[in-house]
């Protein structure tokens, strides 16, 4: 090993002295885990201290840093104690954990700064490590490695399934995972309980090498993450038993002690078990070498012919065939994108990308959560991620998508196949809650563009944007209405018809959009007169045009291929100042298969439905 | 094997007929799945005609009935298929499949009577079948078997390993899945290929019996069926090498055929190579037993005895103790109730039902995915699945939430810890986005009660309700603020504080209604008037109420411990017809770790804020 190592008796007291951290920090804090995090101090300080992690703790971004993510995240007294034993982290600050104004939160959060990512939703960190990994092996070409600390109660979760599989296909031997089996969860025993040959086998039958060690005992402990760091192909687990409250006997391996401090009582009697604690001491981390990264982007060579072909008004296209032309045509302004796809990229049109760039493109396979996990990693290793799948899948990995706005990620979600729109399939494909989903976040720009001029445009929007995003994608063509030099932006919207004449406001996006042109059509011709507006961006909305727009309406109608919760409708309904009634048409019979043509007029959203809702305002 | 049995020679003509049938039904809908359909073909004949699957095809609803879950959905064409070949369906309404006014959707939904559960979204049927398996082993301990078609490609899907581990670990001998190993995704090979031997290691290691058998081979099929059949506490997987495209050699192990049905001429092509066919063949299906099921309820000894103690009005207890003591006092009266919950039953509650009744209750470990799937099979099976984790959680599993309203369900889900007012530990584990996501389900209540009288009211009410509903429960400790007597209804609210000098209306629900209530107190030694509604239930919600309080309120404002999108705010907003401005209030700041207190007065929700926002409104 190279760089400054501590030895055994150092880290043994650096031990000791975490274990003291966690024990006031928790006790100060009136609540957290102490003997979640108790379990894992001898495997943390030793990949710490043992001259494994490599680590500049003055530049905690340095491109060749080991990174290190607690999917444990309840056992954060741990992480940040670490720290402390670190130097990095003094006593006080340790005894603000959980206040408000303090960077140690219940979970680990970026406040503090040397947590990877937001933690705390179990089974998500192993694939916000992968991603990691693979942005170093197969992107920056570095040789930092990525650690994961895992819990046992955790591997219940699917996602941690997801991400063992993803991680030996690709040979991600640049990642080694730590299991904490200390046999307990939060109310009682977890399904294996002790039973790390059961771990053992599964794991080593989804392509992992494992090792058994005692989680107590530091030479073990040594030796394991020794062999892992030999690994260049096979990522490691090492499957650790241990005893969770592990150092204070009264609550070691006792059930019914999750989730709880000690009382001031409880601590003293627990340090005085601890015995004597040396606060003089630091421990030494290895330094990491210093390595450049490898050259991003588009090689000169590989660029297709088609590459920014303008789109001609009228012109059909399907705005997911233009999601995947716009990431080929933009990769060569925007180096970090990588692309990622949940095996549907013939339907996302990904695969565009991907045939152009197979070296930045990554099959997810059929495992949505791993692939939302592995989009956070990649962006908090600077690239910048766009990841697809139908709409309606994205709701498996909402919890990660959630999660992720907590890591101020940097992740460009595409779902395609949205609504009832796309026909025969039936409701089991249809993205009908999508949109709801993404507006919840914090910070995520929602955009759903009706042709494939705004789309091209809202794609390199979104990629020189920093935060999420989300563009939704229709299945059918539908017609350009755009000029190529159209202009696009965060909040912005498109008034498409407008007239002194107007009478009501018709508010559509994505296909609803083309079906209010054709009831503009139809209606001009009995001599009345609706304005269009484009909503091609739902979050943040431009609540001017639309509140301008209502001052000169009877109503505003919306109109969406979408439940109504949540939804356009919703969204506009929610704009303060308005000044007439708001009418929702969206989906609200129970869909099925059918022809788009036909599941729109039952669900009240086609052209007729808004002729029929204009008419209705009209003569009320 | 008991039963009417077809011998080899048929089930081959019959497999030679579902053929046809598949290839007929899929080129006339112009669209489907006929390659994925063909790889499966004889492992469904073989089970459905081989004497195994017990089926009286006249009672679909028979409790002795063998189940069958098709998880890869997208073989529809061969679940009609089958039920033809029985005789149940004839081909003229084959020829229908996809059609807007067909049963024969392009995923199986309920519409087509064979099928128990709406599938499409893939590695979702496992879940459902151990739900089933689980119903028929523990509770209505009755002798049939579920079966589970699974596709090769969705066992890269998470859930996938949360059932199987969950199935062994609860010991369902009487659940045999199919693996249809045909190597081909939707755009390419499968992350294992071909590769079953890694599949059985993987499947056996998480607790199941396997068999490797050549998927198109009658007897050695029928030999695995056999085997099955013949364990009594342990899975079964048959794990299956097929073709793709199997029958029709241009079509066959090719790449690119997925999703695609033939041409007209394709299919002519293809109806030659498959030979003479016999449509005058009708396959027999085995007869099931007849045996009554298991008495339900609890039994008289084992009552609690503080079974329905009364409230007090000013008591303080939080809404999920409520909930836990709510499901055990109502189960006398619905016995058909079973509570899962996914390792959390000490902070949902859950566990009070669980200590009185562990009989039905079952532990789901850290899985939420599979708990839904579970609880969509228990109802289907004629229970009421209460299921519970924290709010936030139930996001992990969105998309089998999406899906069981295309089954008719009827799951009782339950959310604790909503809300930033969980306190110190932090943003991961806060539920801000529950409302939204329940309320897009089409027909599914959303409650959201503030005390403990309501609670319990709601929860029975819950129980009552035919379809899915969503109880909201809160962390901290809320004062009892109903009489016992009082009564709760669907689509119901309570107007709690109300005068003829009332200038501005508040709607809450669950914490924010006691900020409000505190707000009203302090307004009113100002000498300010305003009506507090309880707006217990936010879907549907109680238009009626909300309008007859705008019309005389200056402002409505609404307050939530939920982001604005979907939430509270949004559903009053909505409400057509309503004559005064809203105000939302809701949490718009990144969420974090600190005191229930300084975090509902940092995103403004408070009885500071709630005061603000009415001066605001007054003043203006």
């Amino acid at each position: 090993m190279e760089g400054p190592v501590n030895d055994l008796k150092t880290i043994e007291k650096l031990s000791r002295l975490i274990r003291y951290y966690i024990l006031v920090s928790t006790t100060s804090a009136g609540s957290g885990h102490p003997t979640s995090s108790f379990s894992s101090v001898e495997l943390m300080s030793t990949l710490f201290f043992g001259g494994f992690f490599k680590f500049d703790p003055a530049k905690p971004d340095h491109i060749n840093n080991d990174r290190l993510i607690f999917s444990k995240g309840h056992a954060s007294p741990l992480l940040y104690s670490l720290w402390a034993a670190a130097g990095m982290v003094d006593e006080s600050q340790l005894l603000t954990l959980r206040d408000f104004n303090s960077d140690l939160e219940g979970h680990p959060t970026p406040r503090f700064k040397y947590a990877e990512a937001s933690t705390g939703s179990l089974g998500q960190g192993l694939s916000i490590g992968f991603g990691m990994a693979l942005s170093a092996k197969y992107i920056d070409k570095l040789p930092y490695r990525t650690y994961v600390l895992l819990g046992d109660s955790e591997m219940a979760e699917g996602s941690q399934w997801e991400a063992l599989q993803l991680t030996s296909y690709y040979k991600l031997g640049n990642l080694t995972a730590i299991l904490d089996v200390n046999r307990l969860g939060q109310r009682g025993e977890t399904m294996l309980g002790r039973d790390t040959s059961v771990y053992e086998e599964r794991i080593k039958s989804f392509g992992w090498k494992t090792i058994i060690v005692n989680g107590h005992n530091i030479e073990e402990i040594t030796k394991a993450y020794d062999i892992a760091f030999e690994n260049s192909d096979v990522p490691t687990m090492i499957i650790a038993d241990t005893v969770k409250g592990k150092g204070v006997s009264f609550i070691e391996d006792i059930d019914g002690w999750h989730g709880k401090s000690l009382s001031g009582d409880q601590r003293d009697k627990a340090l005085i078990e601890l015995g004597k604690i040396d606060k003089g001491i630091v421990g030494k981390l290895a330094v990491p070498v210093n390595i450049k990264k490898a050259g991003q982007g588009p090689g000169p060579g590989n660029r297709d012919k088609n590459k920014d072909r303008p789109y001609k008004i009228g012109d059909l296209e399907s705005t997911r065939e233009a999601y995947g032309k716009a990431l080929r045509d933009i990769y060569e302004d925007f180096p970090d994108i990588v692309v990622l796809d949940a095996e549907v990229s013939n339907s996302t049109y990904a695969k565009i990308f991907g045939d152009n760039y197979p070296e930045r493109f990554f099959e997810m396979f059929i495992a949505e959560q791993n692939m939302v996990g592995a989009a956070l990693g990649l962006s908090l290793r600077g690239k910048i991620p766009f990841i697809s799948t139908f709409a309606a899948f994205f709701s498996r990995a909402f919890d990660q998508i959630r999660m992720s706005q907590y890591s101020n990620t940097n992740i460009k979600f595409s779902g395609s196949h949205c609504g009832v729109s796309i026909g025969p399939d039936g409701a089991s494909q249809m993205g009908l809650e999508d949109i709801a989903m993404f507006r919840t976040l914090i910070n995520c720009s929602v955009f759903y563009p009706c042709d494939a001029v705004s789309t091209k445009a809202l794609v390199r929007l979104s990629a020189s944007l920093k935060g999420n995003s989300y563009i939704r994608t229709t299945r059918m063509d539908t017609p350009i209405v755009y000029d190529n030099k159209e202009s696009f932006k965060i909040g912005g919207s498109k008034i498409l018809k407008e007239d002194s004449r107007d009478i009501i406001t018709v508010c559509a996006a994505g296909i609803t959009l083309h079906e209010s042109l054709k009831a503009y059509g139809e209606l001009l011709k009995e001599n009345i007169h609706i304005k269009i507006i484009d909503i091609y961006c739902i979050k943040p909305i431009d609540e001017k045009t639309v509140r301008d727009a209502s001052l000169k309406s009877k109503a505003l109608i919306t109109v969406e291929d979408h439940f109504p919760e949540g939804g356009l409708g919703e969204a506009i309904c929610s704009i303060e100042g308005t000044a007439c009634p708001v009418h929702i048409l969206a989906v609200r019979k129970m869909p099925r298969s059918g022809s788009p043509e036909e599941l729109m007029s039952y669900e009240s959203i086609s052209k007729e439905a808004i002729i029929k809702k204009v008419m209705e305002v009209i003569n009320t």
